[in-house]
């Protein structure tokens, strides 16, 4: 059964400016096409996708959609650019937004992201890429997804601003195009033999009664806030 | 001479929601008041404010109205909520607009955020505080600002999900309230030094070739990547 | 076949010091057990373990009994302290030493750790174990662990300073409870997953020129860097 | 009156190999010493300093007279190495080694690292310093260090291993040696002013009462807890 994998592209620049992020999702898609994978890439922010923490925020809320397409697919990748050391703030929105999974479960009563598998590509002038991708996988991880190993590729200059991966000619980087393809290998391995062996449902399932608290408590406190929902 | 402080919410929810960090914000600014300290408070999120890395990205951006007010500013304390264990996209955001003041320098050749003096409020229902504070008064210290000893105050409950500061009762926690007097008595005693003998600019001017040639290449870069700049 | 878990206990404390990080390796352990997990518990601070970054410094060095359990193990479970905010130096000290794997690769080529499983136990008084959490997970899937969903247990208390785990009654924590249940099976569920279907050696092996390479340019920088190699 | 810095080398490796964070620290030590700082470089792993959170653990303990020396200067260099995209366990050994100073106070009854100065020098074959470099500069700024404007120097080569500092020539490397020049004025600035205009003991000191509850808690802690101390 053909494997599906949406990638989600959190550069802070709209379409159709160049990104470097792309660039380097480009190639992380080059592979997982030649595994047979079909690929999706949305560029988040072309979309209206308001600060919260829930699934649908109504009024022209465009995140039900792309979150529909990660329901529907094996494989999610967020591809980030560093800012300041960190993930930037689209790729923070979009980990955000993925709160509001917890508030469901799948079929057998897992979260939702249960039997996915989360990658990351970074890229940025220099330093950070670490604290990106770390960030973002323990992130999946907590939401539901499986991490392979090595699940993350990335691109830096040395220290100090620098050009950008495409300037720099970071296309043709040996650890960066390496690890490129350790990842895509690997997510779409664990993909298959998580679609064969699902995580059974034994002691990971959301706590019934627990989950109906937890939900009215989170509800309770939405509604507190609204029109944005936050807890904080 | 009297002090200015800018204090920035960076909270997900809008008006007139209730925010929670506001709430030890609030108490953050009785304690600059009582040492006589102008303060204004903002909350991001009810501002237009595209994603980005210059200080006027055009066609309605409402950031640099924002950032005249830090620029005519002593202190500048920046509130955030933790989601999924670092700081609020908005957070994120505000940092990177931040980063537009590199183009540009003080009277002397400083960046323009020297002898200014930051501070960190946070507030989650779970752990994060140390990583939002951290990385926030890092980011800070780049940018030009001083961090006095004890410059954050935080709140947050104990493992997992759970009520909020308010809800919690976390305005009258006796860590809290002694970091968040401790935090606003810094910042202002630091202020009122750097006032009175403000750092001289010896040895961390902006290098005037370097920074016209990086000015240069940013530009060239922004320019690529508009109708939004970013490097990566 | 039966599935064996090592765990490291990374508290500052020697033995016969009791310690908060391993009553609640205790409770992970329990699940593990009942899983038909065998399971052996380490303290890492009870043995001569020098600084450094290879598998084997001589002169007395303890780590390499420590790292064979590791190799024969499906399972490595990493239990450790917050302090200030991130995790403890006895933890960082392993995954350094954990670093001496690169220069090798299992039958097949990959990363000794490949097909192996990771999860983590956090506990501190407050505020810090997502960034415990995060930094080691991503650190073993760099290695070659494969991380489950939920791979990570922990508690902490309330802002500030405050009693440990066992005097803090964390033990029947709810929110630490179900993720420790979580964690445990998920990583049994992935052990057996790819203990049946192991990840093939495709597009995720070390390259063998490059290895003999990076291998040679590391033992030259190791040797430079002699008794105790680090290449920065 | 003349200025005392202190400067920990927190590599890995023990004399007399070469340390490339040596080689930064020594830049940033030239520009002192032409500000007529008094400098003293130690080698933190060349003495016996045992894992834990006091100030003396008795038995051989050489911590004590390297907290001496911090206690009687007035600025606190804490170089360091990356691993694994943090920064290293000796570094983290040393900032747990300074939790012992909140059980004490200085004359007036503040931390005893209040008007003192910290920066920070950062090495790595790649992507972290920013990681090393904020943890440290934050937790500095607990123990009651002031942070100047761009308080931190680091090199990191681009993606993946690669050379060292000194291999790879940075010790020419433009923005390492613009901003080691940048944090060694800045400290030193900072440094004078605070000689001059301490910060006065309002708002910010260890509160008698709770200091003497939370010491004996922490003492019933550490008692419990030794040989060793630490609370987690």
């Amino acid at each position: 059964m053909k494997l599906k994998a949406v990638l989600l592209n959190c550069t802070l620049k709209r379409s159709p400016a160049v990104s470097n992020t792309q660039a380097l999702m480009d190639i992380v898609i080059g592979h997982l096409q030649s595994l047979d994978v079909e690929c999706e890439t949305l560029r988040v922010v072309d979309y209206n996708i308001p600060f919260g923490v829930e699934s649908d925020l109504g009024e022209g809320d465009e995140w039900p959609q792309i979150l529909e397409k990660i329901l529907a697919a094996d494989i999610l990748i967020v591809g980030m650019s560093i800012w300041f050391g960190v993930r930037c703030s689209v790729a923070q929105m979009v980990i955000e937004r993925l709160d509001g999974t917890y508030d469901s479960t799948n079929d057998v009563g897992q979260y939702p992201m249960y039997n996915k598998v989360g990658g990351v590509v970074v890229t940025g002038n220099e330093d950070g890429a670490h604290a990106c991708a770390e960030t973002t996988l323990f992130n999946l991880s907590h939401l539901g997804f499986t991490i392979p190993p090595n699940a993350d590729t990335y691109w830096v200059g040395d220290a100090g601003p620098g050009p950008s991966f495409i300037d720099a000619g970071g296309e043709t980087h040996p650890y960066t195009l390496k690890t490129a393809g350790w990842m895509a290998h690997n997510v779409v391995h664990l993909a298959r033999i998580l679609k064969e062996s699902p995580i059974p449902p034994e002691g990971n399932t959301v706590p019934k009664p627990a989950a109906a608290a937890a939900s009215d408590m989170r509800g309770r406190e939405k509604r507190m806030a609204s029109p944005v929902s936050e807890s904080a």
